[in-house]
């Protein structure tokens, strides 16, 4: 590979180069930066860069190797963060101007894990306003007139530009699986509390995830092996066993997984591209795949998980609200002050809906490896307006299931539409293991 | 000892004689049950109790232990179990009309753990009404006219009168500790998410804690640590290693401990017995303690609570609103109706101040051992109308910290009076090693 090309070389490959000595961190990290001079004035994915900081941590980290001191996993491998999660070194402006020359004292705990393992923070992706609906500057590096999605959006763009082969988001919509999809990458949302979120912009407890972006299924499983962990900060993380996401996600599966098709609450609203292009993989899958009806308590999940979002935004989001309500945009501040007037009986109902649905499906995942159904309506719809409608990850987001999108299928514009793959919880590297199946099925 | 007096026998002595075949379960549970045929018309701390099921579960395990099958460290040890805790063999009525008849068909897991560990599953002991406010049958063993306190109004009675060595309930306002102290008993309260609450009547997820009742304190050391656990469906629950509560409780502490004297947000309800008492108290402990004045936050923590406990118990009770809100007491439904008003937004500013709250405590958790503090304003009011002022435990509660209660002292009209000791969260172990000290600085 020319040194010119380092930048689209997967994560996983690049850190084994980098430990077998063929490259350097500099020589890589050089690689992406020319890479994004060249594409950042189209896609603008970055919020925060500064490249001679980026430089300097490579550096750093090819002198450790080269005294022959312990590497970390990711050693020399750079990645994006989304501008909502902290860094101590850079600013985390959170998509807002009420946030504007936020520099905070620590990093989150993800960045804290990242460097332990030896990452490049290269520089802060841009995300919606506070995580939310309003859009940022990104667009989709497959067509500047078309959304990147969001909230994620920068991450996503970036990994898909070949800027980094790692990114890193926080959904608390499905927002780590729609940009993804939209911009032809693989996304990976883990477990809800599998990955602690203790400095990242809190929205909501209950439904913000981690979001992970990469160009292959091996450097999903690859980033998310060095980011579980228990964190007493965040109360839905577990001391748990380290879990072997690498080494269960390149297994063959013992036999052929078993995938239940499911169109969702919302298929209604999905394209006349998503209807065929699901139609055909249906039929491309035979008899490994059979559709299912959902519960019919699924239909009312988007309810839940609006009265929770709306809820628990209106909480944590409240100093915003007394400091500069005005210069929140008019969907935030709208959907704050309905959350502010939701009864805490409402709430605590859709909270407790959580785990009832999530029993429903438990039979669904004791017949099916995992299942299939659309990440989004579409491909990236046109326009930079709207990053697009999150519908289709409501229901999963709200489960707090695992859910892996990858970039299997064109839409009629020849945009990305991703295949979206979901697990049971706690069953995120078995889902690794079924979507590596699948996309080697897909690609014969 | 006499055969007839078995039944005062202290649960550690008890499971020793036990297994070092001195006594049967069916000679201490006999005992046990003539006590009861002689104090219960007065006490009337049983809302279940067949003696034929007690002896049974008493002759199983001798004969279990004839064979030399392994015993548990409650191995043929009587208990009373508050009757909002699931039994599956019993019938578990809340307190409520609205439950009667309700029989479970699984065991809550504490009771499990307990029958794991040999204990005597003994009957169901009276509770207020949901293990809220309106008072139950059951009176003060130590003088009829007045209350034994409330919601384990039944467990701590059957203490007090010698009628099972132990007793379990579960608070949510300080409701294991004031009992005790009213019915002179040991009452713990272990930290709020050490012992699973699955199979307990819910009312608040944050303030619900797991009480204890004995007659010493190696007796509560014994007990918690056949139940800490950790439990999927108590979201509050971690995995943990088993805490050595016995070992621990019964060691020297390595030095004297320094305790902190804090009279807390409602001294100016405290009885004249109170502050003579604590008066008292604090001059015989000379220079082992110190008063102290709380963070200035502590004095909110009763708008708190009692924020969440409304917006919690009319969702948990929401059912029995729906069902029959005509058929519960009067202070019950007015607490829904408050309850279901109150804002989302109000309700999780509550529950952040938890965290907040704690955080302010560490700096007293660093220069002292405990917090010693009133469990209550005084010793039993006189009258069966209400269980007594719960606002002396309100603030542990809230902050779900372990408490002790040891019935060190008396009131003025000879009652007992509880030393109530406070110490920080997971210093469960710790905590019962200095209140040992205490009782024996005390009682020499």
């Amino acid at each position: 590979m020319e040194a010119s090309q380092l930048n689209w070389l997967s994560a996983s490959d690049a850190a084994r180069a980098i430990r077998d000595g063929a490259i350097t961190s500099e020589q890589l990290v050089e690689a992406c930066l020319a890479r994004i001079r060249e594409a950042e004035p189209q896609v603008q994915a970055w919020h925060y860069l500064d490249p001679e900081h980026a430089l300097a941590q490579a550096r750093a980290l090819d002198e450790q190797h080269r005294e022959g001191r312990p590497a970390g996993a990711l050693h020399g491998v750079p990645m994006g963060i989304k501008d909502i999660i902290d860094t101590r070194d850079m600013p985390t402006e959170d998509g807002t101007v009420l946030h504007a020359g936020r520099t905070p004292a620590r990093d989150a705990n993800v960045v804290a894990m990242l460097r332990a393992a030896g990452a490049v923070i290269m520089g802060k992706t841009v995300t919606t306003e506070c995580a939310y609906y309003h859009p940022g500057k990104t667009r989709n590096p497959h067509n500047p007139e078309h959304t990147p999605g969001g909230s994620s959006s920068g991450s996503a763009a970036a990994v898909a530009a070949g800027m980094v082969p790692l990114a890193r988001g926080r959904p608390t919509n499905g927002a780590g699986i729609r940009p993804a999809s939209f911009c032809g990458v693989y996304g990976f949302k883990p477990t809800h509390g599998l990955i602690p979120r203790y400095g990242i912009l809190r929205l909501s407890r209950a439904l913000d995830h981690v979001g992970l972006f990469s160009r292959s299924i091996e450097d999903l499983a690859l980033l998310a092996e060095q980011l579980v962990g228990h964190d007493e900060r965040d109360s839905d993380t577990r001391p748990r066993a380290r879990v072997p996401f690498t080494a269960t996600a390149a297994q063959e599966p013992p036999m052929p997984p078993l995938l239940a098709f499911v169109k969702g609450p919302v298929w209604d609203r999905a394209a006349e591209e998503t209807r065929e292009a699901y139609a055909e993989l249906v039929e491309e899958l035979g008899d490994r795949v059979t559709q299912i009806e959902l519960p019919e308590s699924a239909a009312a999940a988007l309810d839940w998980h609006r009265t929770i979002m709306e809820a628990e935004m209106a909480a944590n989001l409240e100093a915003e609200w007394e400091r500069g309500r005005d210069r929140l945009s008019e969907p935030l501040r709208s959907l704050m002050e309905r959350g502010r007037e939701i009864r805490a009986l409402d709430y605590q109902k859709a909270l407790a809906r959580i785990t009832l649905l999530n029993e429903g499906f438990g039979e669904i995942f004791e017949r099916f490896d995992a299942i299939v159904t659309p990440p989004a309506a579409g491909s990236a719809p046109k326009g930079l307006g709207s990053t697009g409608d999150p519908a289709f990850c409501t229901l999963w987001t709200l489960l707090g299931t695992p859910a892996v999108t990858a970039p299997l299928m064109k839409g009629a514009n020849g945009l990305p539409l991703g295949v979206q793959l979901v697990g049971p919880r706690h069953g995120d590297a078995r889902l690794l293991r079924t979507a590596r199946w699948l996309v080697n099925r897909l690609e014969d």
